[in-house]
């Protein structure tokens, strides 16, 4: 089983590695890191990059399709090789999958046309716009397409999939080498719990 | 405020991505992977890789010491570079952490000598080897040293110290924006709340 996780310049790090930790552990996997230019991509703010050291032309049938999202996402709608890839790919894919704003990339392709889908919380309008129907739940499956909300939510949502691509116990199992026991010491990490003043300085500094 | 983010050769990814993502976003935080020799950095499984971009001395008083774990963290336990940096850069900072089996790094640096810690599950035991009195708590605060325990318990202990290195409205703020708002499909994050019978595939697994 292949999962092919796309990098780009100015992604968000834990889009990709959220889903990278939860699939590495199904037994069988291969999970890559793909780019159009295999190489070191920074995230969004300094300090860390990722690597991807595979090419999309080498994994042109993956099982799975993971794209991250980020500030980057706006440049990979627009570079027609990795669009090209995207919409080949999803022809033969078991899943295709997107964390936060790679929802946005998934519309831009044409894949989100009718569906229900899902963002990061301050991205969900720009959904409308691709045709789709967004919700403001975590996890969104809707046909072979499964979307996450923002960031953190790839972890949900790779464990969820692994249900569906091996079985409960090899989730669960996964859920435990990870100890993903999650006890986060605030309830603010979505726009319905958090502080108002909290949700309207972010909705302020987004770039939707 | 500097934080240095510790990476190495097979290395957890998400235990050093975890705390990345979160505190990468206090404002005026300089975040900074770092390694005794700056390079690429593989994680324990094929398909990934880290850079870090900063040699270890050019950090020397890093306001915030993040230790991740992995496989390789043995050979961090041996490398004197690294162990004499950590040992100095202690001295002076504000809060020396770890993420996982990170923490062993840190007991093996005579750092949790009578100190209260955590680990990866599968690892507790292994913290009484150097004088520390584990505990199965996700974060443990004991004095400036912060363990935290396997893998995907780093962004709570992340958000738990934003609190302490900025304010409350900061950590709710950046748990908003990464949407922290965990819903794992599953309940077997913690030996206590999985199928025994997975507990002890794992704890047959374990490499302690």
């Amino acid at each position: 089983m292949q999962i092919a996780i796309l990098l780009f310049e100015r992604l968000t790090a834990l889009d990709a590695v959220g889903p990278y930790e939860v699939f590495r552990s199904i037994p069988g996997a291969d999970v890559r890191c793909v780019a159009s230019v295999p190489g070191t991509f920074h995230t969004e703010h300094r300090g860390l990059a990722l690597v991807a050291e595979t090419p999309l032309s080498e994994v042109p049938n993956p099982d799975v399709i993971v794209v991250p999202g980020g500030y980057g996402e706006v440049d990979v709608r627009n570079d027609p090789t990795t669009i090209a890839w995207l919409l080949a790919a999803h022809e033969t894919s078991t899943w295709t999958t997107s964390v936060c704003t790679g929802s946005l990339v998934l519309g831009a392709a044409g894949l989100l046309q009718s569906h229900r889908a899902t963002s990061h919380w301050t991205a969900l309008d720009v959904l409308r716009e691709f045709g789709a129907e967004p919700t403001l739940e975590r996890v969104v499956f809707d046909g072979k397409i499964v979307t996450a909300a923002g960031v953190s939510s790839g972890i949900d949502m790779a464990l969820a999939l692994t249900e569906r691509l091996a079985d409960r116990t090899t989730a669960e199992t996964i859920q435990l080498a990870i100890e993903y026991d999650p006890q986060p010491p605030f309830d603010a990490g979505s726009p319905a719990k958090a502080p108002p003043a909290i949700v309207e300085h972010l909705r302020a500094q987004s770039r939707f």
